[in-house]
């Protein structure tokens, strides 16, 4: 199993821990200490050593900071983790705090009093953080010490090694383009900036350059590294020399050399002392790498990391690789959910369930050579009120029994060689009732809104996020998260720049892949969520128009449950999509599926709908 | 006629105006001198007192920038005035810029010689320009030189007086609240913000926060004017004695203390010397007003104008001044495009057009005793291709007869005690083509759909503004301009700070007054443009949903013309809207209307709509 369902938490070492980081304080001459969870590289996963967060308070969410006070301490969770923090840290100890309206910049700028010490490690916040804590530390005169070295580490005795995870090539059948061209590229972009290099921070951007894959962190396949890329294009990469394994040395030796990561500061204090105008990106790159930068006596030149982009906009050999991906993926689902569809109500539960879709996925990409290499990220598995949650985590604890009447979310992807997958369905565990048919039919007339949309050049994904949540608004309804984030090609299933949501300024760009998942919560009760991944496509005329416009390509090929759809909710123009995407699913899955029954299944759930022509909704 | 045809512009003089400017250039210390159009107050309109830009280039558009180096001059200005700045500078003695793309900021990034000097008036440009424009200039070492007096006004002999329009109540039967009440929201706002006073900027504010209305500028009726609150409310309007009338003098002195606006200048010295907390608006306030504070002592409060958001969102008692001026001035649209209709096509033209549409307005004003102050700017009226030029002014050059087969576009408003309208219908002369009519229907589909919209606390009009541009785009077509701006309660018609457009960041919040006006343009053929104004509801429970949510009240009452509606294109949603509309405007306009054949062709314009049963789309 790529995930696991037990508690790990534990704040019975926390009372003590707390005591031996603050005896430090005096010595570090600082009057409190900031926890984040982030490592150096602001991922999304963080390898065991760099859990300082989960191990100095017990909280193992994948967002949140602690701020050590000599008195007291905070810890500042978003909303998903509002009940979880409470259950795994020691209240005595803790006070959980708002990351959203209450980050410890605003607590900091309106609590701190005058002079105010306080202590960060600097590799692990990126220099726009920062910026903004020593802006709010400024109006009562205090500062931000930046230590040479993590308290924590000091007192951590038992921490895990660092991850060496193997690093492999990922070949040019799957990544459409050379290490070289990409270097290149990235090699001219810095010369447009009027930098004499860049310092690459972000594991993604890395294996997107060198077309390697890495094992450091689980579910996102990318090596934990450095890299400075100078203007014409050579350039060094600060990585295990373990990690790579032969074919992956020779391919990086023909690109790059490879530097012991222990030479990153003197390089970059080198550097400094050449006057270098250094490119990073301020909301990517540690603070650290910065400092050492100017204080050496080098320039900044602060630019968005300039492999982000580029490596966003998958190339035609990435689209066809996730088309295939996703063809994979789709016969794995059909298998699950046909297998979910064959159990009496009350006698499977969450993590059973877990356990069957990996299963699948398995078992379907061993069947078709493609295996699957990770899932791409812990399913999210919710049934009943379960489903409400809308960033749920089954584990031991909250395992519940698939009931009869009840909604099943099931929010899963896999990592194959040519592409990462997310997709996210919502069926009747025995027969729904009404009130939810309404709302998933809510849901699935957003997700085909925005699926039809086109759009001209230069529109971004704020532009395009009421457009799926209309139908719900409409009827007194919405969702409390955005509507789509972007996908990496054998990457990161969350990846930057472009969104669908309140906060997307990125323009949507040809070959970018973005989720398109409206849905709707009702807390306590059920949980409604519909997600296939779009392709943007090239622009294109459009009939009778005078401006080629962009659309979206629907990469995710499984059934949409017909059960829970009440047709005479539907346009003639939403009905049409829907049956044609099930005839597509049909034909294109079939082929792939192994057993009759699950293609029988799969026969029966893309079958036409139609509206009671007494009752259409035009 | 409150609008000229005339066309005014000579660039003449420009020659030798330029020298004399030029010749002041060693004596000032600079090497270039920015004449921006706009005056102190940063509005829409200027009076001739401040037309430095037209004096000394010829150009009269309502928005641009020369910058007057030694050698040469560049007239920066932006799509609208493209073809119009030819026409008016000296092609000899002006290089046109684009405003947009290459901006003087960013020229004089690029161009600006090392230790550059650029003089500008202090008082014409915003702090937060000045700024940019120092930040342009200082990466070559350059500098503004911010200069005590204008050179221009130096030069301009026979310049015209500054204005002093008579100032008028406007009464709480209009207004809604007294100036006392709202005096006391600015200064907590003040309190709150940490300030020891506000400077108000914005005549607009001036107006709404006073309860005057002024006659200093054409179609908007503020009063130029600035004014320092305190506070603790005590405060000072610094407006030149003569403007108020007995009545509003004694409303005036009941609320403020007018001072001379020369006395402005030493009272913010003052304030900086008493080391003053004084909050202003960086986008509004002009850079001299900063620079008083800041040289004597004073310290800014950056903050938006206080008057903003509340003058935004308008009360009860301004809204119903606004729908009751929206059934007048619905009932003279009636009038106008009755007329209109009953003319030959090829036997009117567009002045003719716009003199007989501000004579229904004037007539209807009077017959129903509330008269027709203003219009709310230049009537754009613009037949054949003419209505594809978005900010089209007819002009004695460019006037054209009405013929027939044309479309013809008419965007005007008036200025009442009661409210201010703004209102675009697109009409046939004679007999539309089918491509004409197909748009027609799709501009007017993203009418509906964003006037049915509704949607949660915290939308922004970013959010909305695909939404009236959805069934354009699956056309392959589009509108290069936002879909609504603000209206002021009978102040400006382009009010801030709300809009929905792809710049429109700020929530839409109950009260405020957008326009709603998709548009499609043909250039060298057609224009079309459909505009509503609507105001946002109070959020509401909807039947069956959880979340209340806003709305739009439809405020503009006048028949859309049902001979270029394809019916068969519109859903049943949008018939039904189109339908409920046209009984509603019928109802309420019929007993305002004076002649029985402007009834009758009320009726007939109002008559339902239906689909053709075999070809509806669905």
């Amino acid at each position: 199993m790529f995930q696991s369902f037990d508690v790990t938490a534990s704040a019975a070492a926390s009372k003590d821990r707390l005591e031996r980081l603050r005896s430090r304080f005096d010595a570090l001459g600082i009057d409190a200490f900031l926890v984040p969870r982030s490592d150096r590289f602001q991922g999304e996963y963080v390898p065991e050593s760099e859990a300082r967060l989960a191990w100095l308070t017990g909280f193992t969410g994948s967002a949140g900071v602690a701020l050590i006070l000599r008195q007291d301490a905070h810890i500042f969770v978003d909303g998903r983790y509002t009940t979880q923090v409470r259950q795994e840290v020691d209240p005595a100890l803790f006070t959980p705090e708002d990351l959203i309206k209450n980050p410890p910049r605003q607590w900091l700028e309106e609590k701190a009093p005058q002079g105010f010490r306080l202590g960060i490690d600097p590799w692990l916040h990126t220099l726009r953080e920062s910026r903004a804590l020593q802006k709010s530390l400024g109006t009562s005169g205090g500062e931000i010490v930046y230590l040479d070295a993590n308290p924590i580490d000091a007192i951590w005795d038992d921490r895990p090694a660092e991850p060496a995870g193997a690093v492999s090539v990922q070949p040019e059948q799957f990544a459409g383009r050379t290490a070289h061209e990409k270097l290149e590229q990235i090699s001219a972009a810095i010369k447009d900036a009027d930098a004499d290099c860049c310092v690459i921070t972000d594991p993604s951007s890395i294996a997107w350059i060198y077309n390697i894959r890495g094992s450091d962190v689980p579910h996102t396949p990318h090596p934990l590294a450095f890299a400075i890329i100078d203007a014409d294009g050579s350039n060094r990469l600060f990585m295990d020399s373990s990690k790579p394994g032969r074919d992956a040395a020779a391919h990086l030796a023909r690109v790059t050399q490879i530097v012991d990561p222990g030479e990153l500061e003197p390089a970059l204090a080198a550097l400094g002392a050449d006057g270098a105008k250094v490119m990073l990106d301020p909301g990517l790159a540690p603070a650290r790498i910065a400092g050492l930068i100017t204080s050496a006596g080098g320039r900044l030149v602060e630019k968005a990391d300039p492999a982000r982009l580029p490596r966003a906009q998958k190339n035609p050999v990435e689209l066809t690789g996730s088309r295939t991906a996703h063809e994979r993926d789709g016969a794995a689902m059909v298998a699950f959910l046909a297998w979910l569809d064959r159990q009496k109500p009350g006698t499977t539960d969450e993590i059973n369930a877990v356990r069957q879709l990996e299963d699948a996925r398995r078992t379907t990409g061993e069947r078709l050579q493609m295996p699957l290499l990770d899932i791409s990220f812990d399913t999210i598995s919710g049934s009943g009120p379960n489903g409400a949650v809308i960033h749920y985590r089954v584990s031991n604890r909250s395992n519940r029994v698939l009931k009869d009447g009840e909604l099943y979310l099931v929010d899963s992807g896999g990592q194959y060689r040519d592409g990462t997958t997310d997709i996210t369905r919502t069926v009747p565990i025995g027969t729904a009732g009404d009130e939810e048919k309404r709302f998933f039919t809510l849901v699935l007339k957003g997700m085909i809104a925005l699926t039809l949309m086109r759009f001209p050049e230069g529109t971004r994904g704020v532009d395009l996020d009421a457009v799926a949540r209309s139908a719900l608004w409409k009827a007194g309804a919405d969702y409390a998260h955005g509507t789509g984030h972007g996908v990496g090609s054998y990457l990161s299933v969350h990846e930057g720049p472009q969104s669908i949501s309140r906060r997307g300024l990125q323009e949507l760009k040809p070959g970018m892949i973005l989720s398109n998942e409206p849905g709707y919560y009702r807390e306590g009760s059920f949980g409604i969520r519909i997600e296939n991944l779009v392709a943007v496509e090239e622009p294109s005329p459009v009939e009778g128009g005078d401006k080629p416009m962009l659309g979206f390509e629907t990469l995710t090929l499984c059934p949409i449950d017909r059960r829970l759809i009440l047709p005479d909710l539907l346009s003639q123009e939403e009905l049409s999509w829907l049956n044609g995407y099930h005839n597509r699913v049909r034909d294109v899955l079939a082929p792939l599926i192994e057993k009759q029954e699950d293609r029988d299944w799969l026969a029966m759930m893309t079958a036409p709908i139609s509206q009671d022509p007494q009752h259409a909704a035009r």
